[in-house]
């Protein structure tokens, strides 16, 4: 039973180099911790994003996977600033890669910093990267259950988008009691149903991010 | 950098246990490590399993999860021994899990012990459940690039189910490309492609079960 304690350890030592990183990076700049399973939707969600907010918002992005640059040139195929994180066996990013992937992204330029972090539902949420808010990124495919059973990512989120409404027909999963359920566990989160293949409900996204972006530059304002 | 020795001791621990748990269970007894993402199907698949086989062979099911009884709830409606074991925060299995749970089995009366992982992509792998074989289960709509982007997990796997296949019509995913893109890193697993709504595929896959289930009891034949 050694390892409790370690474990703290590296947690402790994340914590402060997430205040690192917060302090590395201006007020201006609004910075998401985009947290899901493998596959719901998290780079296309950045494509759809950069695309949409092109000419009003400098987004960058730092990508965070086990293995690949495959989601980075994705992401950079949109004009946007993109580093690429490879994990190896590790299963979640810390913020020791973070504060390293910074000095490579024109901070100065950027409005938005969207950090995808690993695909994985559970590891994840632990590690403070130093953001202003975690984003959670749930698909209609995984099920209804997922929030009641995954239930601490679920509380840690500020949004909670549920991506892929397009399958709904053809899933005998319905989106409203997915919202519910996530209700029930996090009744505070912003729920946020959407398409990023029809495209329905992407501006709710928007404008969610839009007020993320103004709240912070009021809050720096005051303090 | 202290925990890098630690988790090996972790594991090391892990890997005695199964041991312990290869010797508690006969050598008539297929045992298979079930992993996926969450919500990739995992629960569904036994399900349809269990019924398929229901007068053929014995099934008994151990139930990973962070939290609630929902899917061995599902499972037991099939007639199935079903033990659930709820992991709290942690991401995976672990054989102390595993050979606590052993006692609560009428094993003397069972021929296949399912061992349903935590919904993760990546953790599970590294612990040794003392498991016959590990079988992954990846849904069409996570996308083509999962085996490229999680490579641990489709490596150490004996059976790749390719599941949601009657999904493949909505999708921008080729299950044809999802079969290559394993076949390049696993190139000697079998790789079942199937639809738990359709049916279609399951026979292959109940076929390498019985044949998995044969090669398991003539060898402990010979030895």
């Amino acid at each position: 039973m050694r390892h409790i304690p370690v474990i703290t350890d590296i947690l402790e030592y994340n914590s402060a180099v997430a205040a690192d990183v917060r302090k590395a990076i201006s007020p201006r700049v609004l910075t998401l911790n985009l947290i899901s399973s493998p596959g719901a939707g998290k780079t296309t969600l950045i494509e759809r994003t950069a695309a949409a907010l092109k000419g009003e918002l400098r987004l960058a992005v730092i990508e965070g996977d086990q293995a690949t640059t495959l989601d980075a040139s994705r992401v950079a195929a949109q004009g946007v600033p993109t580093v690429q994180i490879n994990t190896g066996s590790e299963c979640h990013l810390e913020a020791r890669q973070v504060i390293a992937a910074l000095s490579q992204l024109p901070l100065d330029d950027v409005d938005v910093l969207i950090i995808e972090n690993v695909g994985n539902l559970i590891c994840p949420v632990e590690f403070d990267l130093g953001e202003d808010a975690k984003v959670l990124v749930v698909s209609l495919p995984e099920g209804e259950d997922k929030p009641l059973k995954y239930r601490p990512s679920f509380i840690a989120a500020q949004a909670i988008i549920v991506n892929k409404l397009d399958l709904a027909p053809y899933l005998a999963v319905s989106a409203d009691r997915l919202c519910q359920f996530i209700g029930t566990i996090n009744g505070s989160a912003r729920i946020i149903p959407l398409s990023c293949v029809t495209g329905e409900g992407l501006d709710v996204w928007l404008d969610w991010l839009r007020a993320a972006l103004r709240a912070k530059r009021a809050a720096s304002r005051v303090s």
